[in-house]
């Protein structure tokens, strides 16, 4: 469990809790490949380890991310002509996608914390996270627009289905205005606000411990299913239920969970 | 249409207007096979009665349900390995949803009234349902997690088309902590909240009467198009639009309402 | 850029800015087909204009639209059997469908300011443009129901994408009660809510122009990529981003929008 | 196993093996309301039986099934307008669709004898069946169009995903013409054709045998899964895939059937 | 009827049946933007002509097309960079892909005969028709590739729906080789081989007015359902053809097919 | 361009074309976890090296594989209860499909040669490549029944989209029979049937040349827009187009092909 990575903290505040910690403060937390390839790596590793419930993200420092470090990642493509070009291009998005879609992939929940600037591929990340908290200072912004480029690495194709205004979406989409934490949670992007980032980091963890002392099977079985059901129609969820709980329901933790609520004691749920 | 059912009181408060009670109170409206089957008799007898063009859905007594009776409901399913115990948990699963979805594929609007507890099943019920107004002192929850289990019976595929929030979603969902009316509101999964359970039945037959007074061939289109399209392509929810209305604007009921409200009188529609 | 219209005034307000104003005010700026065809030639002429970035869209006089004109509209459609008045209804309906996509399918982003009445076909209309505000003053119906027909112009596919409550949409649209500007924001049906006419036209204006000044490569496949994802899944989102951006990302936009960042200057792009 | 049926013998030719004989040849096996709600009740009684691996379906007599009995079936419905009159059609419309689509939601494999007239219906229900086989005597034809209607019980929406010839599908489901056998082995619609019925019926029980003879975890699940991808993207199949699996390679039938293939004896699996 | 085209001739050859003629053999009538947008209205026009029921088409002189005439289609997109280059190609391509499915929403059935050579742009457009045939001296080849781009007009998105071998698709699609009649025949692409052109279209015309003579209702909603079911799931075209024949069952022709077919007499039907 | 595998030969046995053979002949090319790992690899290298335009696959000796090497993969999952047997189960599963799924990912078309035995999981794999052709000598199965599991690394999901008889595909994939080479070129699942290994690689090797001597941006294009269309809409399919060929037609590739052609001299295409 006492991985180093060079970009990230890893942290066990509670158990079964894990809060990943972008650490690269002297730059705000600002992204280039090396990182999202590390991002990644963080992610596939708490998917599958048995002592991990539940995960916290937050940035090192005041600020969670001010997004790409343009300084450092490379915006003009080689290649002989055009088509070439949008090879070595397209095939950067999708490396880039990869990465931040590992909390999505993640089997476990990931909560979120915004804090300070959290700018462009910041509302990437946090749209492929599971549950979003802000800290009152948070300064959000869809960012993208003003560096001339469509967001290409999940906003536009989740920000949709995150929250439940269109014409909001398009609204800080197309304008890559300033919008705060108050706004967010109008609209549904964050569940909660919190006054400053060590509150909100606090109630993450009370949120993550919340779950982390759940039935395992029952939680992950519970993303799994909303997040391929969020996106097809209502019978494909049904039908995919059916499939994933023909084994899920197998578990002994029914029991233990069953137990625990009559008898009115703490339950206890194996390793997973 | 004066059938008479087990678990399921059946009244016609207004005209037009059908009110379903879950009526076993003795036991908090707790569901099991016997009543979930009878359910399903009662939304699809009530969806071709010419009599009936709204719903609305209450328990008896101060609770809503508060979800499976698992007393009475055998959570070990026998097999003589994994996979036989699988086959027959999918079968259990199938029965359910199926029967759960029948105030869905029911042709004409279920209004649904949450009020006392509203746990586990109650949130699959009321996900089926197409409108949902609350009494203050509702209870809800998500409740599966707290017995071992991922949702299976609907909230998981439906919730997130239902509220305009994937963080309180999986909130809700990966906790199973109680949520109230207010907050119920404020995320867009309750259109009103009433005083008391009396006021919240009242607001609904008010509602159901007005949908009541309206065309059945507008109402029950509206409804099977909305349907449709929230799990389609805006294309294919315009394709589907298309041949529905083809047939259905042959209606004489647009005359009717035309003249009626170019008349300043009462329109009357033909039974459906 | 000056082409004249029967039904709409076309105005620049503001650089790149369009202004699209329905022009039938001694009717309340009720459609008929002539109209709505003359509606889809406006769009798809300013979709390909270089001299245009975004659009709004407004009705002369103090209504946007009460809709379909009856008067000039035949309901009652020809063909000696069923099947054949179904073949004449369906090309209409394809008609008109087609006609109110225009703004959708328009490659610039489109912001829709709602006043006075706003009913039936201006809940569609509403619905495929991009950002709405409304008036203070507007009267806002899902009126289809009360002339006995389902909206069936793209309403009833769009409004449960649009907003995030499905149990409002289907309040509004099986009742066809008024709502007003503020449960229009509650739900987010619209972005803001001005004190009248004049200045939702100047908030319109306002965030054209905002619009109006970023690159129209990043604005116009923001739109594009936002609009394919909200009807696919995750997945299907984030190939076609890939698929777009691999040509998008070649445009010297990037590097006039982070020069003009850094060096704290007015960007200035090329005519798309 | 005995359960007796007013229109359908159904016998257990081999172990595991049932035959499902639709036994009315003084009418050509013509259908009627009566018939198609017993076909239904024949296979979901066949799906849950843990007696029967596979099934045979074939006609009593000469011919297979000439289709709807015209006499008994009322091709003309009541209501007081045209919308009126769709929706009781909508209503017959889904009963004979889901009864025809009973043998593919039917967990067991099913072998569909094609011989003598195979006429309109006869197609639907072929198309909802798993493996079709021929009798060199067969006369077959997507007939409906010569009764002036769409054929709308299922061969339009299946006989595209069957066959691998659009051009073919079209060519015979627009003429209503008459295709041989060999017609139908060359475009795939059947896999092999038999010198008369009795051939194609023994062949039907040998196929059927030694499918009944493989484990029912590995087969039923097979057929599940093929019937999902086939509609759906890859990358859902293999997601689904995925699910199903989880429970059923925790059958011990992968131990009897390796150990049975090592030990070059006969395999028993147990009953599911 | 007697509308003239510059590039096409519509004759009428039998009752209810048009063949549209491809008429610019002096360039082996290669295509060019003025063509294809006439093509366009050809199909819109005859898809609403009550006049005509199927529809023929095929190349004047010994070829059926050699595709784009390269000399009149400017390849070269301006742009001051890649992106708006962009812009351009995909506006061009929407044209042409918009121009070619003008034959797949017609209506009516179209029958393409195969003739001579048939390259590139030819595969494109045979596949948005719904039958092939093909003369025996057809010369066949999927080309693009050969001009250094990916077929963009359809074939690559519809020839895999089309035939029945997907290696074979593939196979000629990357290798632009020539394959002939027999060939296509074999994979399913076209349903009939005749010995020469002249025999091809007589072969036409015969299905076309045997097509013609059938119920318009019937044709027309076959082509409409198999068309939608294609591209969907069995469940969604099942639940299309509900909709769709709720109208269509009220049709007259049904009695008059049924009667026609008892009394053994000559079928006459309304125009639709 | 010379990386040396454990259990896979590559060699280039004509300009830009690679060979990849599976290489644990003495095992008949079974195939175990270290392998199936080392052939994503394989197919990921290839997929980005701009000296490989097609590929081809085939086995070391006599027999393509025989599938899994069951004495070297454990089919018996550890966990404390069926739940969490199952999350074993699936990550396995994960695994094993994404590594096959890396013939598909792989930008370059493949060429798959199969001979001798091809059973279970050389179906999968074979599914997965893009063109398939086969040796006189080959035995084919859908072998998976067999040992009790139902295939889950790709065919049953592939299979139905590759051939045109879904008749077939549920005969073979539910008895597990054998098929040879003929039966497999009836039914569309390979190109080619060649006299013998040596040929069918000459074979192989000769098509690849073929293709290779192509535009790269052609052919790579042709290859993600097929692979996305199957699974697709037409309407999807037509828009993905736009937006690839939006970049790819931005090429010099046209020129130089149109070059070529009209001066009849061979091609010289850019590095990809």
């Amino acid at each position: 469990m006492s991985q180093a990575y060079n970009h990230f903290n890893v942290t066990f505040p509670a158990p079964y809790v894990a809060h990943v910690e972008i650490n690269r403060p002297e730059k705000l937390n600002a992204f280039y490949q090396e990182m999202w390839l590390e991002y990644a790596k963080v992610f596939n590793t708490l998917s599958h380890s048995p002592d991990v419930r539940s995960i916290i993200l937050s940035g090192a420092g005041s600020t969670f991310t001010t997004g790409l470090d343009i300084q450092k990642t490379n915006l003009a493509f080689p290649g002989s002509d055009g088509a070439r070009k949008a090879w070595g291009i397209r095939r950067s998005v999708v490396e880039l996608q990869e990465c931040v879609s590992a909390s999505e992939k993640c089997e476990k929940p990931v909560i979120c914390v915004l804090h300070g600037f959290c700018l462009g591929l910041a509302i990437d990340i946090a749209c492929a996270t599971d549950i979003r908290i802000s800290s009152a200072d948070a300064k959000l912004a869809v960012k993208e627009v003003d560096i001339g480029l469509a967001a290409d690495v999940g906003t536009l194709s989740r920000l949709p289905k995150v929250v439940g205004s269109l014409s909001w979406v398009k609204d800080v989409a197309f304008s890559a205005r300033m919008f705060n934490p108050q706004e967010a949670l109008r609209v549904g992007f964050v569940s909660a606000v919190e006054s400053d980032k060590a509150a909100a980091v606090n109630k993450a963890i009370e949120m993550a411990s919340l779950i982390a002392a759940k039935s395992p099977v029952a939680v992950q079985g519970t993303k799994a299913i909303v997040n391929w059901s969020v996106d097809r129609t209502v019978a494909d969820g049904l039908a995919y239920t059916q499939a994933w709980n023909a084994a899920a329901l197998q578990t002994e933790d029914v029991g233990e969970a069953v137990g625990g609520t009559l008898g009115k004691r703490k339950t206890r749920f194996e390793k997973l």
